[in-house]
């Protein structure tokens, strides 16, 4: 629109005195302001993001072309190499990379990460050919990596929302089948309650409710946990910010506004949106550029039905929280620059290579609603199966269907082979559960001795995707 | 300065019609304004806060005259009562006063807190006769007391210090006599730095530094302990902005400004102080009005010479933190408004009665800075010989002499009678040491069931010196 109001001429003697510099200037100023990436990494439970970031780290610093073909800055020759740099925000935990290599050398799978971490690198590269067909002047790229716990980024959504629309949404997922043998005493404590309860009898409620999240998640990996904070507290433990519980809609709907129990939780909702979340958003999302998000698919299908459709309402959630668009809330609070996202479905050698495909229109399938409008608002939304860290190998055995199946070290260090089952294509329904057995269980991470970059899965995509168009 | 340049008739004028309003209405909007004091409460290594807290507010809620004739509200029979409200920070942890009060009645001193916590208290009295000699409308005073840890007021002065300042400070205080013992191998290894060591060295002896500090606390009772968060990092365990410690001042003169070592260390520090120190006093200490810092000098003069030297500095750098005149450091950081500061000898019930004097001598001895100039730039410091809740009893040996002893149960239970010792007026010399034993040891709380106020004493001065003046 701007210039619509300018007279010709005056436009004409512009655009004569800028071509005279030409198109090169104009890219190097792009590249200028291209040079540093915040990438964040998060995960919904158990999905990987340590392996994740140590493989992305190991690649850039030791990657060879063979194994990463699909990043063109690498097999277009342009990559002159890449080393570790302090860290730039001092109050953080540094990602512990070496630490990282050198469980992974001893055999073991790196200790997952707590609360957030940083990491930073410094990438070398030469920019593509320019108009004249040559090379113009290395250029280093800053990489920050910020690794958070998904249960944070969940709790970007109740940034929008009141406390009763929070119990509406949330009240169910606590009675879903597989769970209530764990969730029912508490569910029946919280239906009795009669709305002027003490504070009291709200806190030992809400300790309650944060032990029942922790055994949600531990022992049928549940995804949707809220408050997020409620798992690692930190300096919050015991603050009445952290101490809440969804009530079922019914009593809600008995109560008056009045009811101290009411307004006692809905203040404290609110303490922990405008205290808590809001500032981690501010300070760190607001600041990324790109994002990654991984998704254990497989052991939610593993785990059964509840699982697998509380993982679909949460990535449900979580794809909203990158869709804005001018007047959104989140546009209106932060101001978020993120302009890519990556789904990643992880743990993809835990399949074998025929299932791969499915496990993409699973995904796919999973988080329909985002990939409905791909580029919305400018926030482009990519999704990507793959293996960080590759702890098995396809095999064949030679039955009579000459069946595939994968080859790795169980948790008891013994080789297996296993044929852990078919990954259906969409969200299965009622009639799947009842047939379907699936085995994704875990295996040790692979013999390695840090001689060779880690084995690793459609490694290179992610980073073609995240990093290629700032290193062109 | 005001009104100056300013024509005295205009002024005239003005005053004349303020008298029209009256004494009256100028001490309503005083009392207005004065509807609610943010109290600190810090203590210097186990000095007793959370005991000083629980007793404040038990006498408080049941406090008779006949046992607090100094806190003139009640004295004058204008206290109508108190009760506890919840409080205004829900990010906070609440100061657990029911549970304090609960293991007191378990005999069983209550568990210190670590961090920050807060307590509010509803106080409703009558204000005093006014011209017309009626009383007014009852008032209610709002009273939040926050907790924290001393060694966060301690980290106040590092934000006026550059990091070569500190090292030269605090570096001999790690080699004091007492405790060379454990500090001399960490300290061999920091002189032996060349300083081109990179961070995996530095962070090693910075985790090494945390830990000589822990044992310096525990074990000798030291109390100049900084970074102070390094004792209880929280959420900051293993981010760079904890991981440094001091060099030698040789070693500081030899290296260059450039060297990675000082650098390094240099800005972690820096990092340390702005996004650490200074929010939490952005945030909390700036909108204190009133302070009370206990100091167990008792303990320190247990320990011996280098502890009680240690907490004479210490005490030191705490009260420079209270003069913020005009064009003070504190003054253009955060506007601190504290006008009252307490600085309380706590356990006075450890030594016979004869023996207070002197120790409320020593305090004064201790302080004599700050004391110097008692009313420095607006903020009152006072210095009190307290017990918060009295663990012994006053009695009389019938020997030759009839000395005073104190009776208390020891900490195995058995009621034993002890004389702990002379107290020193002034910090004792070298010869002082040789000569003297002390005995400050440590008792179980008093037998108590709650129907009666924690016993205790001259916790009716403290209360007049900190909420008189707002009760009047």
């Amino acid at each position: 629109m701007l210039g619509v109001a300018t007279s010709k001429p005056f436009m004409s003697r512009i655009k004569q005195s800028f071509s005279h510099l030409g198109q090169q200037m104009e890219q190097a100023v792009k590249r200028g302001l291209d040079r540093h990436v915040r990438l964040g990494v998060t995960g919904i439970s158990g999905a990987g993001k340590t392996a994740f970031i140590t493989s992305l780290v190991n690649q850039i610093l030791n990657g060879e072309s063979q194994f990463l073909p699909a990043w063109q800055v690498l097999e277009q020759g342009r990559f002159l190499g890449a080393k570790l740099a302090p860290q730039p925000d001092l109050t953080l935990q540094p990602f512990d990379y070496s630490g990282a290599v050198g469980k992974l050398k001893q055999g073991h799978w790196p200790p997952s990460t707590h609360s957030i971490s940083e990491i930073r690198l410094l990438l070398r590269y030469q920019p593509s050919k320019g108009l004249a067909g040559q090379f113009g002047q290395p250029i280093t790229l800053t990489l920050d990596i910020i690794d958070y716990p998904g249960e944070w980024l969940l709790d970007l959504p109740l940034l929008g929302q009141e406390y009763a629309q929070w119990c509406a949404e949330v009240w169910p997922e606590l009675n879903r089948g597989a769970w209530q043998e764990h969730s029912r005493s508490w569910c029946q404590k919280v239906r009795a309650l009669e709305g002027n309860e003490d504070n009291s009898v709200i806190n030992e409620l809400a300790s309650e409710y944060a032990e029942l999240l922790k055994t949600l998640k531990q022992q049928y990996g549940a995804s949707l946990l809220q408050p997020g904070r409620a798992l690692l507290p930190g300096e919050l433990a015991g603050a009445p910010a952290l101490a809440w519980f969804p009530l079922p809609p019914s009593l809600l709907e008995r109560l008056s506004e009045e009811s101290p129990l009411r307004q006692t939780l809905s203040q404290r909702f609110s303490a922990y949106c405008d205290e808590v979340v809001e500032p981690f958003f501010r300070h760190y999302f607001a600041k990324l550029d790109r994002q990654v998000v991984l998704v254990d698919c497989l052991s939610a299908l593993n785990h059964g039905r509840d699982q697998t459709e509380q993982l679909a309402l949460t990535l449900s959630r979580l794809s909203h929280s990158f869709h804005y668009g001018p007047g959104s809330m989140l546009t209106r609070l932060f101001r978020p620059r993120i302009d890519k996202v990556l789904f990643a479905a992880s743990k993809a050698d835990h399949i074998t290579a025929d299932q791969q495909p499915a496990l993409l229109q699973l995904m796919h399938s999973l988080l329909k609603e985002s990939r409905r409008q791909p580029k919305y608002f400018g926030t482009e939304i990519e999704t990507l199966v793959l293996s960080a860290i590759n702890a098995t190998e396809q095999a064949k055995v030679s039955s009579a269907q000459n069946q595939s199946v994968i080859k790795g070290r169980d948790l008891d260090g013994q080789w297996r082979v296993r044929y852990p089952g078919e990954v259906p294509r969409r969200l299965p329904d009622a009639d799947f559960w009842q047939q379907q057995g699936f085995d994704f269980s875990g295996f040790m991470p692979p013999l390695w001795q840090g001689d060779e970059p880690l084995p690793q899965m459609r490694m290179d995509y992610a980073m073609q995707f995240l990093l290629g168009d700032k290193m062109r």
